[in-house]
């Protein structure tokens, strides 16, 4: 079997409209991967090789008819099953299966089927989105492909989605943050992450969480991917190819990285802050500047955060209205957060509100002196099943996990996470880029500078991707 | 003295761009009016007619020294004492002046003194705009112009802001709006007042009630005059008299009203739903077309309204944290409604955001269908003193008043409300034109084409407006 997912979904798009590989060889070659270790890695809720292999047909006979009809038209998709898929079932990391209308295909899922992309899938999640992890006690907890002989999680609550990228089933994966889902999953899997700004992106079709925050956003192996996939997918009808070359026009050496050395460089796990330094060390002698900046915000609103922020309040609101019959079988831990979190007085929600809107203001003012905000995307290695058994181990590693994603949803910005080093343990170190509300362009023209300085998407792409991930010793 | 305040204020401003009137001799005509009025009245809570003067007189400066600066240039203006006006004491409707920090300008003040308007003084309101009726009782209840020997309220809670109109001691008067407080007061004294899509115009600098609903608006007697102004004030920019010339393009017959027979055009009080039908019969005559529509978002969100909305919350919440101390002097019929409304759970709170955010949906979908949706604005006779006198009277009646208004907030629409009649008690009938959010321009387009038509604006400037109130007989 040829092999081609180990490309730049640029690449092989450009090989697919020029005839020189099919959609359907894609999804052979995606069911190869899948057959060799999905058992193994567990990213999928829903895999449908069949409906795969029907789409990416309809996807060839539409390139044989002449027309290309988008970027992603014939490339292995997976989506997040909290994101409605007409035809698939929908369980929102429930043990119940949801009722037939959250099946119903969002603005975001149409985009990807309107381009003739292949869905591989549906992939895992949290019970309902709510936890960074990436565990779950209904349907199993992914195994990240980094973790060797060790089952260590693989981040939530998009917990599925950057293991299919590691699988090399899916290059491109549909996943959902409210509070770091997106860049937790990416980033401790070695892969990239964008969370778009609230409101850019259409929530509507998928299970909400908690809607001051929800925000779909995209999983992939390269900031250029990314790119790519944001262009394709944003309502905005950007031309995908025309915005690579666009980004690639920003040098590294026209950056400043904003450096807040309380908060978001202390408490680290072993060797996350010096692989994340030693990037940053790299991209400064490629031309970048450091500079130091208080961003007392994040703190703040990660203290917030783990009083409930608003986010327990809308989602305990969402399950009375919605689906009531759906809390009884809750992870109790999950259960008893949410009703202790959300059990608040209206009062205390807008007092909430205001503070989250006031330290977006100010947050957004000091943002404009850097290009970016610079962090660890995920403070800590991320842990083992065993670490996590416990109801203390799996509060505090959660806690740790969302500490510099969740400030972002709060405050309403946008950031990306770029792969950048292996911690102690080897497994991936992603560098967090933050940036004020709608600048998913320029943060993705900076993500590509550093992605080009460090030579991370060689790294990830150099070769067939399932041989860089270490097998899993079993 | 030469009496110039009778004429329009695009007029007016012609005038003192031309040199041949000052903006210190509409300042002492509006002293004047002041003077014989005023007390009898009670438009003002904080009248200063030397600085009034001052600024008249800088006014003429900058005329002589050739700058023209803007549309509202000398123009005599009252702004509500909800609205931060620097060097004026704010009490908010209070008995106690409230901190400094809450007597800067805010962006519409700033506007309008940028413009070098003259700015007469502070007008009374509600105690904390929390009421429709205009009645206050710290500092008393402005009469009605248009009362007669009856002493009937002026509509809350921008209670002093269509007094100051009707008087003639001011020819624009800034309000607010969170459940109609602009346009009651207009409708029931005779004058054009628009509310504006929240959003548009920032409401820094303006004691808040409830920010989900709170805008600012413009009060004036005539909807040239009014759209004059709003041109002067908007954010966007516009060229006030270009604006004039623009809006008078809209013609009568190329217009659709939409009518909803059931809620808005019942339970009228004696002669107020004739007066409007009238108008609206006049309307078709000249070519306007009457069409039935259905709109039940309308009743729905009124009686969301009635438990307190999401108003009441947002209210308390503003109490407790910004001025606890002016809880225990509250008047006690809007404490306990306050307290009773407000003391939801955040659950409570979400569920009623995502009617009203549902709602608007549905109504904005509606509202498509024609040009405006008309209805009495307030669908009562404004009551005398003595029939709010008693708690059960006053509730009563300030249900009422706000019955065709609150929704407009509430569905986040945007309206204005043009005087079309008298009713049985010889007092102005208002009606109200509700367009989609953002429809501003439009809306004063069409508000324009209906007073061209029914000649209303001559009614009110065609002799000095003084004149035009029946005279309190004491």
């Amino acid at each position: 079997m040829a092999q081609h997912l180990h490309k730049s979904v640029p690449n092989i798009a450009a090989l697919l409209r020029a005839g020189k590989v099919s959609a359907t060889a894609l999804a052979e070659e995606a069911i190869d991967r899948h057959g060799r270790h999905g058992a193994q890695l567990g990213a999928y809720k829903h895999w449908d090789e069949r409906k795969a292999l029907v789409q990416a047909r309809a996807a060839d006979a539409a390139f044989k008819s002449g027309r290309t009809l988008a970027p992603l038209h014939g490339i292995p998709s997976s989506v997040k099953d909290l994101f409605g898929l007409k035809g698939y079932p929908i369980f929102a990391g429930t043990p119940k299966r949801l009722p037939a209308a959250w099946e119903a295909d969002g603005p975001v899922v149409a985009a990807l089927k309107r381009q003739l992309a292949t869905i591989t899938g549906k992939t895992h999640t949290v019970e309902f989105a709510f936890g960074g992890i990436g565990s779950n006690k209904h349907w199993g907890t992914p195994r990240n492909p980094w973790g060797g002989k060790e089952h260590r999680v693989s981040g939530g609550s998009s917990s599925g989605a950057g293991v299919s990228l590691g699988e090399g089933s899916a290059l491109v994966a549909l996943g959902s943050d409210t509070g770091g889902s997106v860049r937790i999953p990416a980033s401790v899997t070695g892969n990239v992450g964008l969370k778009i700004t609230i409101g850019r992106w259409s929530c509507d079709g998928i299970v909400p969480l908690a809607p001051s925050f929800d925000t779909p956003g995209v999983l992939a192996r390269t900031v250029a991917d990314t790119a790519y996939a944001f262009a394709a997918l944003d309502p905005a009808g950007l031309d995908a190819d025309a915005f690579l070359d666009e980004i690639a026009r920003t040098e590294l050496s026209s950056l400043t990285f904003g450096i807040c050395d309380s908060f978001m460089w202390e408490n680290l796990g072993p060797g996350v802050g010096e692989g994340a330094k030693r990037a940053l060390d790299e991209a400064v002698r490629k031309g970048a500047r450091l500079k130091k900046i208080d961003v007392p915000e994040f703190a703040e609103t990660y203290a917030l955060h783990l009083k409930g922020s608003v986010l327990s309040a809308e989602f305990l609101q969402f399950l009375d209205d919605e689906l009531p019959a759906w809390k009884d079988s809750m992870d109790a831990v999950i259960r008893t957060r949410v009703q202790d979190g959300g059990s608040i007085p209206a009062t205390e929600y807008i007092r909430r509100q205001q503070f989250i809107a006031r330290k977006h203001r100010s947050v957004s003012a000091r943002l404009a002196e850097v290009d970016a905000l610079v962090m660890p995307t995920v403070p800590i290695t991320p842990p083992t099943v065993q670490e996590i058994a416990t109801l203390d181990g799996y509060i505090q590693h959660n806690r740790q996990m969302f500490r510099h994603t969740c400030p972002v949803n709060n405050l309403a910005l946008c950031a990306l996470t770029v792969p950048v080093a292996r911690d102690k343990a080897g497994m991936p170190v992603g560098l967090q880029l933050v940036m004020r509300a709608g600048s998913e362009e320029r943060l993705l023209a900076v993500g590509y500078a550093l992605e080009r300085a460090l030579g991370t998407a060689e790294k990830r792409l150099g070769k067939p991707p399932l041989n860089a991930i270490p097998k899993a010793r079993t």
